[in-house]
């Protein structure tokens, strides 16, 4: 069973779109990851930070799903990172309406001694700084370091940003976040150069129309499922991104075969979390239905076209 | 060797990209579909109309590669339609800059004799009327009629256009015409709603996204090959038109296996398509071309996962 350590926001998020809205619910990156990761056979922690206003049950529902989460610092008299959103009635962009970094502003992320020699290492969106931070206290390389990130990073940090790129070896960013970091439109070109920048593996998240991977000239591409109802978009990114990390720390060896495989799982477990609000789907979601899903993803994308000599 | 009937424009386009901008040069719905088209063991013809000043070498072009152009007529001191677009820096989006009508104005379509009973009928994009008048001079039930169209005849001529839905088998439209149709977000739902309109088979074309078929329950996606160079997008949907309706007539059967591959055949011309102004690419295009570009559609898509029982 590989190890699987996560690193990001366990947060409060405050959800609008077009079909509803929440009070403060359970969110953030690494409870995105750590639930789809979940899916998989690891042992996986989360590395994070909430203060002392952080309810117990919503960590109880992280730790249900077997993730360690003994590096969830809890601060004292500190209040939990919140964000809050609203959707636009395509379900395609959004407002950010509110974000208090709070107890976020000064984490420092302490990797517990079990986890230290982690086989993958799933850097959700955070300062570079702190993602760099969780490197240096690794005892052993792992196979795999995958790293997320945002335009933000890239505006305010890119040089702490490029550092971390020459020690990951995935990166997972979206179509606009590639053409920003690149500057490069075509999204081919793009990969190449962030390639050239560290990470060998570039995973380009287009959102409901699916994700490419690029390995030297090697391409895949999974689509996003068809779904007749997306609700709340939250957490899609960071859903994706755990089942292609867990998927990767279950199987233990980094291939492009194995890598395609965890792309089409990650884009499987996101479409289940666009579902229902906030995790709820995620919280409630069984091997049968990720199953079946799996299913529809082989009907929808495979062809047998026979080629000439 | 199947009979395709092809109906709709054979024109001048006048085109400015990023990276260039041509005079006058040939172009048009059925051009694009004919030179897609022929890429299969198909005896196809071309329904049209030109005026006197249409050069006799881009007849010759068309007719260069096997197909019969009997049906398109040139009107004695006519002027042939004229089309004229600039393409915005990420090729997404386009303004007409002008469109001449000319000798379409009065178009009556006359279907050569010989191709009344085609078995595919490929109704380019023209006014429904236009569409609705070759599908009465059949002289007998094809397999399979296709049918593309765009927003324009949804804002001035919907009667009409559903009219012609009720009577074809498979719609080609793109994602926004799809919504703008069906009055649904969604393309799921969209694609039910036209569904019920007639069309058995609903194909999305979502350019630089790839192609959603639906048919019932049954869903397949086709991405767009991730290329490098976008030279000039003009005539992508219609060769992507010309590579489905030319696969059909060639393979006879009409089955969900069969329109698969067609979406992956004319997706994968398509590709080839944009890498040229106009017609350059679609007219020296070899079939090893087109077989290792298969082999790639084939390597980005494919994947092998086990499911559990």
């Amino acid at each position: 069973m590989g190890k699987l350590l996560i690193v990001g926001t366990v947060a409060f998020d405050a959800i609008e779109t077009p079909f509803g809205k929440t009070d403060k619910i359970l969110g953030g990156a690494a409870t995105y990851i750590g639930l789809s990761a979940a899916h998989f056979n690891v042992d996986a922690a989360i590395v994070s930070v909430v203060g002392e206003d952080f309810p117990q049950e919503y960590l109880d529902i992280i730790s249900s799903k077997n993730i360690d989460i003994s590096g969830i610092e809890i601060v004292k008299g500190g209040k939990t990172f919140f964000w809050s959103g609203l959707y636009h009635n395509d379900l395609n962009s959004r407002d950010t309406l509110d974000t208090q970094l709070n107890v976020l502003a000064d984490f420092t992320p302490v990797v517990p001694e079990k986890f230290k020699d982690s086989e993958v290492i799933m850097l959700g969106n955070l300062h570079p700084n702190i993602q760099i931070s969780v490197l240096d206290q690794l005892t052993s390389k792992p196979k795999l370091v995958v790293l997320d990130t945002m335009n933000f990073w890239m505006d305010c940090a890119l040089e702490e940003l490029k550092q971390v790129l020459k020690r990951v070896d995935v990166i997972t960013i979206n179509d606009e976040e590639a053409r920003q970091l690149s500057g490069e439109y075509s999204l081919v070109k793009a990969a190449e150069i962030i390639q050239a920048m560290g990470p060998r593996y570039v995973v380009i998240k287009k959102g409901e129309h699916g994700a490419l991977l690029f390995n030297d000239a090697q391409v895949f591409f999974a689509p996003a499922l068809p779904l007749k109802e997306v609700f709340d978009p939250t957490g899609a990114g960071d859903t994706f991104a755990g089942g292609f990390s867990g998927y990767m720390a279950q199987q233990g060896t980094v291939s492009f075969h194995n890598m395609k495989n965890a792309i089409i799982h990650g884009s499987n477990l996101a479409s289940f979390c666009v579902e229902k609000f906030g995790t709820q789907r995620m919280e409630n979601l069984d091997k049968h239905e990720v199953q079946s899903r799996l299913q529809q993803f082989k009907m929808i994308t495979q062809f047998d076209i026979e080629l000439a000599e």
